[in-house]
């Protein structure tokens, strides 16, 4: 909660000092603006009348684009929800924010760590009232909760999406009713939730309209469950489902920032009010959402994507009468930039330093200038990228929009000039390998880029083993048989679904390889993958036994030990027996770990062991 | 829709004659009594002040009692909700109603069938204005909806259940808004739905003050989601979830039916109105439920089982001042009896002649007059049972109230004298053989009473392949890896979770039998399962080749052709080989329909095969 680097007796004395000293401060604080953010949730690349939609709705939020300034290559740092919004209020990358991916529901679940320094107790720190409305999803607890993490005031669901009706979390049973004020579950059956959370924001401007204020209105549409106004679904009664439901949902959200808008002005803080808006993730695919709705426009991929269309999103700076009007910026930034952007709009000093954004005020304050990011990093389970200046390099790409096909062995590694293409449909990796290593360099130069990461050309390697009949083997997981791979001669990439891994989940592994004829046998490598986000761990044991007649097993192996578990994620690694045998048939026998130890991913759960190659040598 | 045996042209003349001829009897109709049937949603057998639950306040209902007779041995046709709605509407088991499991919400999924003659035909039939008022569950359909089964007026939700507020069908996503209007969808956001099926309930009686009416109020509660009023959550606070959930929402129940009675009392109109309660079975334990809630009190069972639990529910039936009051009543009806009884009430002549219930009239009408059942039968999936007398014999029993262990090696046939152990803890079937052999024969008696649903003491067969080896096995399902099952000697029960199947789903069966040494064969049989409501049909072909190197395999003999798919559930049969061979390996191969044709269960979808024991003579 409190920036970490900072020792809390300064920030006391801080404060003590602007008590003692600075008292004329307070007098002018109504002069300080306020500033509301405004995170849409799930809303497509290009969903608004302004972003270039001709069949939606949003003449309120158009006007505010037209207020200020529209951004084309705005991105979040992650395209789902969670850690998209950690990335916003610390002003980090989701992975320096403590949320790599999204929160569970899981009572006990952990949420965004309590010693991150949120937006929220930035413009506390200065002064400033705090409010959050709407969606949090950041953690359930206590001490992950809205007013733990700077808000002194919050209303909305903690989780990550509601039936907008009875407040139940949206998702399987048994379910659970998820609405809380300033922590304390509270009952509105019946009441529409984007009008409870509306209300509630204008009341909150009107009761700070003479504090300075920050307020974090984290619309929780268009997320499924798709449930736009009776009026809205009726104006696009015409329009086929699922696509009119979800341009529904977009017009109830407009009209719902219309209203806060018209109180802003209303309440006469309008041109004291920056007013930031932008969406969290691209539109949803999934199941839920009818696997659709939303729309991306020229660019692929959708939510969960680090293509341009789960990540390149609208988004807009407005403050009347002090900011350029009518601006649209063709310039590059990602949502952490917000947090020191609007510390400088503000003119606040102070501000904490271990973050990742860049201060984009000038850039803002003067059209046709250039921003200062110049390179952006994402990495969402075995995705990554990275942008540098026109040049995107995605790992392990995934196309959630289902637009173009991906090859794995071809597209482990997808290279866009996003000048020319930003459509990311044609891989140049071929045909720029220069750029390609020059980006594989880039990423590699960020903290959480690690060699693992970096899908490797496929060489085959030539051993004992190689293509030899594997037999006698224990019940395998039904999704991971083609025990074949393991003597393939090919290591897998790190991504356990590449069809490349066996995977086994509480069980040994055990199986027979059959050299043919009996060899001289001096070493076997076991390759193992480790990735605790998917509860994926080192195995605890790799022994081999030999026998000459297929019957009898002598001499039981035992390999190096693993690396003790961590929560370094996603590395590829071996483990090695060392022997002298004269042998036909190796059994091997692999055993993961049967319970996750506690402090893991997963901890408690049984644990899934990933192999490739079995390397004889 | 209409009685099927008996021609329209008949009816026509009937009615026209009842136009033309008997016009008074229209000004007389006015003294014909009105109908309700309050029909709950998966309330447990005690969960009423009246029927001994201490922790739930239900005075309504309780009243309702006193005013009229409570049953305390009033089953249910079925332990679900869309069969107990079909027996309930159509006097006849599910069997013979067209709806032996719960009816999908997948569209086009059957309903019940538009040619069963309801009790709200029946009522129409006679002048009634007849009208819905709930949960439905019996068909989305045109041709099976409540308009289509007779009902003049409808409003409720189509599906099994929904979300209170947001009338969202309450199941894995995407979700689908269902609630209806004479069969045209309408909104009501936010609206509670017990109460607006409550308001059209009193609204209906109140149009129909004048007109004799049948009203089949079916309170969806309380089902799952429990969504009870504030009201009543705020007076069970102290009451341990979900329990105090549950009981809050029978309690939100039992003030809805005392605003009816209320409304009836002030029309004037409730001495002329039969009313008739009843729960279409037992409390739920599934998880969307939180696993519980409800109570069975001193039975076994719950929804789902046909242990008393599942079926043996609250029943009141009250006439005031026309029907004796403030009787408790031990004797023996199932939900079917309704419609001769009420009919019997209403002195209805022309009464649909094809029906399994019992008109119960003159027993309600003079307690301590045995009751015309004496026998009923039950048959759910795999479970089925029958009731003689006091004696009650269960063949797989399911007790989904997990009162106590069931081994179905023992308790496959599970006998209780109801008389002496209304708890069903204790199997008598050892004790009483000739018992069971005498509800065996009054089971078989019954129409759907089939040899196959019969256990059968598990005799081993001794067989050259009894014990052998089994090798080469191509991939098999991984719920059905057991493969020794197919040489245990065992035949399976028709149940293909009982752990003695062999399933796969798509794909081919494939493996080799090694039998040692070269036999001399002249037989295979192959036992195998046909069970078209779990998707599972006859195996398409079953081959055999031979070997005695174990490699090249020679001589393949195809079975005999089973019998065509068709929709008669749950028997076991055979295919065979007859061959002369010499050999030691025989391959197996056994292919199961790809793709389930038309007008069968899971049409369209990849069918099951299940296997149990290869016979080798």
């Amino acid at each position: 909660m409190k920036y970490n680097l900072r020792p809390p007796l300064t920030k006391k004395w801080i404060n003590i000092l602007l008590i003692l000293i600075c008292m004329p401060c307070f007098a002018q604080t109504k002069s300080k603006p306020n500033v509301i953010i405004i995170y849409t949730d799930d809303q497509g690349a290009v969903d608004l009348g302004s972003y270039g939609a001709t069949d939606i709705y949003s003449p309120n939020i158009d006007k505010l684009a037209k207020e200020g300034t529209r951004f084309t290559q705005a991105y979040v740092a992650a395209p789902v929800c969670a850690p998209s919004r950690a990335a916003l209020l610390t002003g980090k990358y989701p992975q320096n924010a403590g949320v790599n991916s999204n929160t569970s529901h899981v009572p006990g679940s952990h949420g965004m760590p309590n010693n991150q320094y949120t937006l929220a107790e930035l413009f506390k720190d200065q002064g400033y009232k705090t409010g959050h409305i709407g969606k949090w999803h950041l953690g359930m607890s206590a001490e992950t909760s809205p007013n733990a993490q700077g808000f002194d005031y919050s209303f909305g669901h903690l989780r990550g999406c509601i039936d907008n009706y009875s407040h139940y979390f949206f998702w399987a049973g048994p379910n659970i009713h998820d609405l809380y004020e300033n922590g304390k579950e509270v009952f509105y059956d019946g009441q529409y939730f984007p009008d409870l959370a509306s209300d509630r924001a204008l009341q909150y401007v009107e009761d700070h309209k003479s504090d300075p204020f920050f307020m974090f209105y984290a619309i929780n549409m268009p997320h499924y469950p798709y449930q736009p106004t009776q009026k809205w679904r009726d104006y696009y009664k015409e329009v086929e489902k699922p696509r009119g439901d979800y341009a529904a949902f977009i017009s109830t959200i407009d009209e719902r920032i219309g209203f806060l808008i018209n109180k802003l002005e209303t309440l006469g803080i309008r041109d004291n009010t920056i007013i930031v808006y932008q969406s969290d993730n691209g539109y949803s695919t999934e199941m839920r959402a009818f696997n659709g709705g939303g729309s991306s426009g020229p660019y692929r991929g959708a939510k969960s994507s680090l293509f341009e269309g789960g990540i390149r999103l609208p988004a807009i700076i407005s403050w009347k009468n002090n900011l350029p009007q009518n601006i649209v910026n063709d310039e590059f930034l990602v949502n952490i930039d917000w947090l020191p952007t609007l510390a400088n709009l503000c003119d606040f000093n102070n501000l904490p330093k271990n973050i990742d954004g860049k201060d984009l005020s000038k850039m803002i304050k003067k059209p046709n200038t250039v921003s200062p990011r110049t390179n952006a990093f994402w990495k969402y389970g075995n995705q990554w990228a990275v942008r540098k200046e026109n040049w995107k390099l995605i790992g392990y790409p995934k196309d959630t929009s289902h637009k173009g096909e991906l090859d794995l062995e071809h597209d482990a590694l997808f290279l866009s000039n996003l000048d020319e293409d930003v459509s990311e449909m044609e891989n140049l990796a071929n045909k720029y390998p220069e750029v390609v290593e020059a980006l594989k360099t880039e990423y590699m130069s960020w903290e959480h880029g690690q060699a693992s990461d970096i899908p490797k050309k496929s060489v085959v390697i030539n051993h004992l083993g190689k293509s030899k009949k594997i037999k006698d083997i224990k019940k395998l997981h039904n999704k991971y048989k083609n025990i074949e791979v393991l003597l393939d001669g090919k290591r897998g990439y790190n991504d356990f679904s590449s069809g490349q891994w066996i995977g086994q989940e509480g069980k040994d592994l055990e199986f027979v390889i059959d050299l043919n004829t009996s060899q001289s046998i001096s070493n076997i490598n076991l390759g193992y993958l480790h990735n605790p986000s998917n509860w994926i761990y080192a195995p605890n044991t790799f022994e081999a036994s030999f026998s000459n007649d297929g019957k009898t097993y002598n001499n039981t192996i035992k390999s190096n030990t693993p690396s003790r578990i961590h929560n370094k994620n996603n590395f590829i690694d071996k483990l090695s027996i060392k022997t002298k045998q004269q042998a036909r048939y190796i059994k091997i026998n692999i055993k993961g770990i049967t319970k996750i130890p506690e402090n893991n991913e997963g901890a408690g759960s049984q644990g899934w062991v990933f192999i490739d190659e079995i390397i004889i040598n």
